[in-house]
């Protein structure tokens, strides 16, 4: 059964508010963008202040393209082998370094914490979308 | 106990067989490309042929990228949220839309098929590689 329009792939489109829903229930998105005439795409674990994805990196390509103010792409997705089902959400925008300290100790409350620890993270990255969209597979629940 | 080497963030480097084998293994990447200004990423549903991902797609954005044979990225992850743990894989190349009859019949044989079925997915797409490049969090295995 439909739950919603679908598109010239037979994806089910999902409304704006679902796609926010979904992009807060999984710890790991991926950022997409270009460096060095190439397309990145880089796994983060983020947390949602609001619409905005948020994550913590080191130095290096990341950071170098928030600080660029650079368009990037935000992606989420979930999927069930067994099932063949599965949803996904893009968010298009920019990306900014945060480095205002009560903004920094704001999020911190989020609970985010790097996977990796070997290595500090101490940049904050803001994705600001200027849309999003989102598919699912027919009948997802 | 770490396996490989790490890079800046404090992640292991694959090898280049171990991201072979690691794309393999998920039934699900995703394409990323550049339409209309805009970074896109889109999940596939792909197998590997040889050193080469392929899917099966309806007419769309992703077909389009192919037949202009653009730049694009493939990247496949998995992580356990439990363990804090994951790999990616990173491939970049070009895309290109498969016409042979013959080369369609020997993919058909690879048992790919689409997870959505309400519209038909006629078209193949090879990504051909220039890069591929993997990480994992220290310790994974």
């Amino acid at each position: 059964m439909l739950r919603y329009p679908t598109d010239h792939a037979g994806l089910e489109i999902l409304p704006f508010d679902r796609c926010l829903q979904l992009l807060a229930t999984v710890p790991v998105g991926r950022m997409s963008f270009f460096a060095d005439g190439e397309i990145v795409v880089l796994p983060v674990n983020h947390v949602m202040d609001g619409p905005n994805p948020v994550f913590r990196t080191a130095r290096g390509s990341k950071l170098s393209a928030a600080e660029g103010q650079n368009l990037v792409a935000f992606e989420a997705d979930e999927y069930d082998q067994r099932t063949q089902s599965g949803w996904s959400v893009l968010v298009n925008g920019s990306a900014e370094a945060i480095y205002e300290e009560a903004e920094i100790r704001r999020l911190a409350q989020f609970g985010l914490r790097p996977w990796v620890t070997a290595v500090d993270r101490p940049f904050w990255i803001r994705i600001r979308p200027t849309s999003i969209s989102g598919r699912q597979t027919p009948g997802h629940s």
